[in-house]
């Protein structure tokens, strides 16, 4: 029986381009939000799921952070870098001089902003929930619109790509994650990912956290904060560093860690991503 | 003369409520986007510029923080808390049962999402560009509509407020930076934010960044990451410490960092907000 993997939807995201890239032969469901994809796993509906965790120019995915910290029970097993293919679509025959609106999410204006100055200096910019949900809601204006999407959802609808290469930037790619109720064993090439806190800020809480990896030589691929949401300007801090958490170094600085903070939860250990 | 200030609008929003807070008597001037009050400051269009920097439950705005990255001769001379208080728009006479539509930001939806779910379980809801260009996108609507913006903005406009007290989390404050030229002289009280990259990343580059704050006893207040937009898996770290960058101790601390890091930007020392 074929893999159930639910992905954030619509049908036509990069979320799906990425599920599909994980695993051609899965049987993809698409769920509204990154957290109805998080309960699809712990509830076992699906298998898996998959959703954006990083872009290259935008950052963190905070909802998907924000998830895997407060939800039990779901760990990374795998992440899948796919680049990001903006185009400009539009109802057949529409010319760009005439747009008068362009509609997307505010991240798809945002990656787009100086092609829309450019060429469309005219149309007006209107926010969609999604780059997909903008298509529809370009298909239903009364005035001549387009719409900013991913190059597969072109594919979806009856509309004509009538720009591409359109993005400010050419290094826009986003790292997805797998997530299921365990993560991986070892490959020999692997990242483990953690958040931790502390009961109280000190001078130095955060460098003695540190510390554990550095005199290990264990390299840190990545560093955030997020709020707790408890008050301003309290932390909770995310790890990405190289190695399993089986490996017995990461495993001794896991320990060690653990006598220095107030909480500490290991999102999972898996392969890093091989760029094939 | 009074001070020009520069912020995000449209008018009514909560920069404004912050840019009020600063400067009751400032000659206050609406911007369309971040970057644009960042080049008002650097430009002398105005004196200073205010724009949202963090939010207790979203956590860092983005493009505020790749503006002090990337925009030189701009500085943060003074902070601001606000606290977040959204209320439910809606044409006068409008029963919460009749709404069909909701339009807001997607910050404001997400933040009041229990709310719309046990409230409004019939309405649609829709993305407008900010939590002010969702009044007219409502008053504009061809059916019933509300809209979720600040308290202050319904003064604005011809609306009833037909439901408050509707977030989710009452933790909800946001915290603004003030942009000039130059930051604020020492007040005993104070803090300094800064960004710094390395060339390379080595396993301990960030802890042997850190351990000159944490070996001098000064308080790290936050730490975060930004991609450099070049490759993923690079960043630039940006951290807020305790102190001003011209007390004895944090000057030393920064003279050391500087020789470990490979780019370092001090974005400023202002005095930390009082909570008055």
């Amino acid at each position: 029986m074929a893999r159930r993997v639910a992905f954030l939807g619509p049908v036509g995201t990069y979320t799906e381009d990425a599920a599909l890239k994980y695993d051609p032969e899965a049987d993809l469901q698409p769920f509204p939000s990154i957290v109805a994809v998080g309960l699809a796993v712990t509830s076992g509906v699906t298998d898996q799921g998959v959703v954006p965790i990083e872009n290259s120019l935008e950052g963190s995915v905070t909802f998907t952070l924000d998830l895997l910290i407060s939800q039990s029970g779901l760990s990374i097993c795998n992440e899948i870098v796919v680049p990001i293919d903006h185009v400009l679509l539009a109802k057949s025959g529409t010319r760009a001089p005439e747009v008068q609106v362009v509609y997307s999410h505010p991240q798809g204006l945002a990656q787009c902003r100086e092609f829309l100055e450019r060429c469309l200096p005219q149309a007006e910019q209107r926010a969609s929930l999604s780059t997909v949900a903008c298509i529809t809601d370009m298909l239903e204006s009364s005035v001549t619109a387009a719409a900013i999407s991913p190059r597969r959802a072109a594919a979806l609808y009856d509309v004509e790509i009538i720009g591409q290469n359109i993005q400010d930037s050419p290094n826009n790619v986003t790292r997805f994650a797998v997530l299921d109720k365990s993560d991986h064993s070892p490959t020999g090439n692997d990242k483990t990912s953690m958040c931790f806190s502390f009961d109280q800020d000190a001078p130095g809480s955060l460098y003695g956290a540190l510390v554990e990896f550095a005199k290990r030589d264990i390299n840190l691929v990545k560093i955030e904060s997020r709020p707790t949401k408890e008050s301003l300007g309290r932390y909770i801090f995310l790890i990405d560093c190289e190695g399993h958490r089986e490996d017995p170094l990461v495993k001794e600085a896991i320990e060690a860690l653990e006598s220095r903070v107030s909480e500490l939860k290991i999102w999972g250990s898996y392969p890093k991503w091989d760029g094939a």
